[in-house]
């Protein structure tokens, strides 16, 4: 969420926030800007939704999804800086910090780049050992959670495909992005059923399903929120924020 | 101080550091990156030299020396995102965040533009109401401190000359900029033993000067803060950081 | 027109291309990236829709909507940076470049503010003395172009109010921007007929109309065209690019 | 050259420029701003260097040194604007534009990469099929250039090492870059003597140089130029622009 910037606007945030827990909220490096943040940091406090970091590459121009070749000292860097900013929105709304996700080209290369992954966990405990990190289930992020000794919460993704190894198919590939309502629920359900996710060339892996990514910017967000909101309740499970059961 | 970015160095940081007792240290909007924020917070830490935050407009490209048109409600949101991404450094180095001290044409139209003034305190005290306001002796910011209820330490500059109205002669016009550091000096003990600043126009106002500025940029900056502090030990003033006295 | 930015979209330029003689790109500064440049001047040059260049003041963030205070040669500068960016791309396409106008807030200052028309008048004529200026009819910018020599476009608004003294009602003011069509296809049938414009404060004053201004991204921008369209063909106007009609 | 950036001032520009014949000149995205574009080409062409485009991605904090996942027709337009911008300046100050070369990790990708070195190769053809191509001797541009039809410069560094396949060593290695004068011109000797580099691994590779390339942000460029120039004169070697040479 947050992720408009200037006289630019995008995601359906005003109606997405009533029916989710918790929100990765940009923080000015690939999309955002102070204006946006306090609106939206504003906009998710007032519906009772937890607040996280979405802190990405500085690249406004290709909104944070190109890799660059940034070392750990800087991305630990633009982690606090990002998340930093974020806080102190958070703070001026007497609202707290639940969690850090990182965005983009920056989440992907976390998942697999052991040293990424470890500057992004270094960089969330430096600021509050508190914070939950929020990672791809069964990535390198996971690791370093572990590692550092940070509280992490494993996402899954109910409208991407995997690939076999547990990444993301890369946006480039035609099809990566589940944008059919349906779909994207039955995945969901036999994910949560399962505690598998199939993968794109057939094999499948196990994974914990803390957290469900749903992106604010995909044409028909909000039907398939509250379908995925539907599956969940027909499988018995209750949606919180996830500073609720992570411990 | 910490105003280099990326590839680009100003300023002479590491010698300055040992002669100074706080530290305003650029965010990112005029200069600074996180990897200047994390080492000049590191630097000011080392020397026991209280950590500032140093917000501007948006304008690398000008230094934030030039005046754009913000609303009360951007500068507001500016200040918050800037002091908000160095308090997470200040934090990260165990460090604490002493004071603001608005930069530039900021500060300028802060000294004299009263809604300007009020949203820079209004971030401030939003931030954490313990932080210390840097105002311009006698300015709409100092009135702003007092009507937010903000703590203030009143500064004053011996290497600027003054209008008669108690604001800065413009870096635009010649010999706004005192290099000589014996005439800053001097002018800097005229200022503690009369409490009066004598202005360009030859007339004078009384002023309360709570800390001195100098900028690291100048050149012959460090000859110029160690003869000041020697002029300010001649006149029985000893140095600490605001905080120990501003209460 | 081509101001969406990454991955952002702003403006109908798809379906406005079709009833526009003449287009302001984005070049960068407010709007636009080098993608959307190559794009949007395809779009133009396919519709044989003449292609101007639209410089604004560094400020992606605000719109290019907000006065900044640079100087006559940084904004000579500004002007000659973007124009060359533009016409680069219009050259690669096989086309010419046709205008320059200054978009948002460099457009309004340059309107009123001699230095600055001048300013932005040197700069097209350093870059072709061919291009022409395209100005607020009765503006310093009309006075510049003069003054220096470069042929000149006079434009009037039918979508935006008038102070006065010939200057545009400011966007801050609720009702500066007329959103219906019939009021703006109106008020140019009196444009066109009277030869003058009536302003908000019940005075009017003479104007030369060789262009008329549409926002692709106020809402119904494409009616309020064909609006105006009908409206021109029905005061027996032909509409073509000012590049036929500007000698 | 010109890779000052608004406050900050990099490289001995006024120097260097007295002893060199082609002069590389940032175009915003790296270094360099509309302001230090106008005045490093006047003062190249004061000097009678002939002036080129230096184009990068888009990084400002990384100093164009950090690869970025950019596309080809990303790259191709990045270059157009950057390289339009440069010749608008050149054109404004009565001079011709000379040669185009991408900088840093842009320079070093396009040395490897097929489908970068064609893009770029694309963009310069695109802007004036009369550019001349400044490539790494031997390198995928080199081979682009052919392709495509451009004229090309091959050029060698006489202060940097190289792989065995007659790739730069990366400036992340400590040593990657020789600022010992004596060293420079020895080697400088030996290249154009024996029309072969000799690589750190050991091996050699023929070559051939049209174009010496020398930084002059390293300390004492100014020195090495002159220990170069005398190098090359010792050599029999004539310096001139190398569109005097480059048919």
């Amino acid at each position: 969420m947050g992720e408009s910037f200037g006289a630019y606007k995008i995601g359906l945030d005003e109606e997405a926030v009533k029916y989710i827990s918790s929100a990765n909220i940009a923080c000015g490096f690939h999309a955002g800007d102070p204006q946006v943040m306090a609106r939206t940091v504003d906009l998710a406090a007032t519906h009772g939704v937890a607040v996280g970091a979405h802190p990405s590459y500085p690249d406004l121009m290709g909104f944070g999804r190109r890799n660059m070749e940034a070392t750990p000292g800087e991305i630990k860097n633009y982690i606090i800086y990002q998340t930093g900013a974020l806080q102190a929105f958070a703070r001026a709304r007497g609202a707290g910090l639940q969690h850090v996700k990182p965005h983009g080209a920056l989440y992907n290369t976390a998942a697999v780049d052991k040293k990424v992954a470890r500057a992004v966990a270094e960089a969330i405990y430096t600021l509050d050992k508190n914070l939950i990190f929020m990672v791809l289930a069964g990535s390198e992020m996971e690791r370093a959670a572990r590692e550092v000794g940070l509280k992490y919460a494993s996402e899954v993704f109910a409208d991407r495909h995997y690939n076999g190894d547990g990444t993301l198919v890369s946006r480039s590939h035609p099809g990566a992005v589940i944008t059919d309502t349906v779909e994207a629920a039955a995945r969901l359900t036999e994910i949560i059923t399962t505690g598998r996710i199939k993968a794109i060339d057939g094999t499948s892996f196990p994974v914990r399903a803390d957290s469900i990514c749903v992106h604010c910017d995909t044409p028909g967000a909000v039907e398939h929120i509250i379908a995925l909101r539907r599956a969940l309740k027909g499988a018995g499970i209750e949606v919180a924020p996830m500073g609720e059961f992570i411990k």
